[in-house]
């Protein structure tokens, strides 16, 4: 395939008003892509849609671009965010990667009872997001939330944004597969039964919610508590799959 | 988390009956869950349920256990398969692990015009589905066919089983984000639209499928072509994608 690179950039997209590329893009542009002054990219930088844009000039640190035209009008993503308690780097990384290809608008890491890492790389998540939003044919970036406590989270909720809760670990009796004590109803089901509307998913950690935790997510009115299938989801896995379930019901893949 | 760890074995599994577990899962079992004799794991073969078994003696190269008690009957997955163009080594592998974690049935590599990989790695797909069965709580492996080129499994191809075709590379003429011409409905639309029954689930290459694929795909009664929303999804998010909402709509996720 012989499609332009697509470039996130911070700067202003307007025509004729030229843009320099930092020095990382412009490595890979140069380097990776094996661009050259003359060739066209597609910009974008989540305000001003989607440019073509012709290379200028190539240097070892920049690359200035000029854009030519507009090729799509700004579109954002459905208002659905993602409360994932971090599980090991490379799953975290992968939730991170594939909540941005499946159109989540903003990533909220919580810590709980159980999370078993409490450092957060906003920065590498950053990164993450961006190289996905270049190749999903995404307009804008997720925002990223600094870590925060899942009580202090809940504290400050919005009862306006319906928390859809994924309690992928079962229950405490140890009979996670077929234990109906305290699980939710199957996730589709659930959604069909509630109005399109503002909208979060709640990922526990990998050893699943406190008793604390989930007595106390349970006495919202603004949450509702799902199920993933009979089998037990992985962190990463069940954040998928609770995004793609969203986006099919009340988000824009209908 | 103290729960038993769980084992997928291929001897049969009956009460008293001893087992010798090979040496990699006696490695897991010894070394990295530091269990010993007299501990108790998880077994389970695909065919006799899951049984509860005591660690009677481990060794350097095996171990042996006793299975106690049957703690559930065997249960399968829903009749859906995934056909699959391989991708680069860490994206297919990623494919595998999640397709076992959806509760896929069999896993079929297929070779398309633009297949970036002829090498298909049967013995590294089967550790990999041993090892999400293991986590994700399955009491059975997926199948794991062969590589077989894309219009041989459609010259056999029994019409009984409705393939559904995830199209993800959008339309050859530049607009994938919009562009109507030639692409399906959504999933979720398309399998409400559609009977239960035995169902594939078809993902190409990085790529995407050549013309002449497209056609002979669209030619056939069997095949309904779907879309997974406005952005372009990776390889293996449109093949988790698809074997989630198909579980919520046709499965076992109901």
């Amino acid at each position: 395939m012989s499609t332009d690179p697509r470039l996130f950039i911070g700067q202003d997209l307007a025509a004729g008003q030229a843009v320099a590329l930092p020095k990382e893009d412009t490595h890979y542009l140069v380097n990776v892509m094996r661009r050259a002054a003359g060739d066209t990219v597609r910009l974008f930088n989540g305000r001003d849609g989607e440019w073509r844009a012709q290379i200028v000039e190539t240097g070892r640190k920049a690359a200035i671009l000029e854009p030519l035209e507009q090729t799509r009008p700004q579109a954002g993503v459905p208002d659905l965010w993602l409360l994932f308690a971090p599980v090991k780097r490379q799953k975290t990384d992968l939730m991170v990667e594939k909540a941005t290809e499946l159109g989540v608008a903003r990533l909220c890491p919580v810590s709980t009872a159980r999370t078993q890492s409490e450092r957060v790389r906003i920065d590498r998540f950053r990164t993450i997001t961006k190289e996905a939003a270049e190749q999903t044919e995404r307009l804008d970036l997720p925002e990223i939330d600094e870590l925060e406590r899942l009580d202090r989270v809940l504290d400050g909720w919005d009862p306006a944004r319906r928390l859809i809760y994924c309690d992928e670990a079962g229950d405490e009796a140890g009979e996670p597969w077929g234990g109906a004590r305290g699980r939710g109803q199957p996730m589709a089901a659930a959604l069909a039964g509630l109005e399109a509307g503002p909208a979060a998913i709640l990922i526990g950690p990998e050893g699943g919610f406190s008793d604390a935790e989930r007595t106390r997510l349970r006495d919202h009115d603004f949450v509702t508590p799902v199920t993933l299938g009979p089998r037990i989801l992985r962190a990463e896995t069940a954040a998928m799959a609770a995004l793609v379930l969203w986006q099919s019901v009340h988000g824009d893949w209908r």
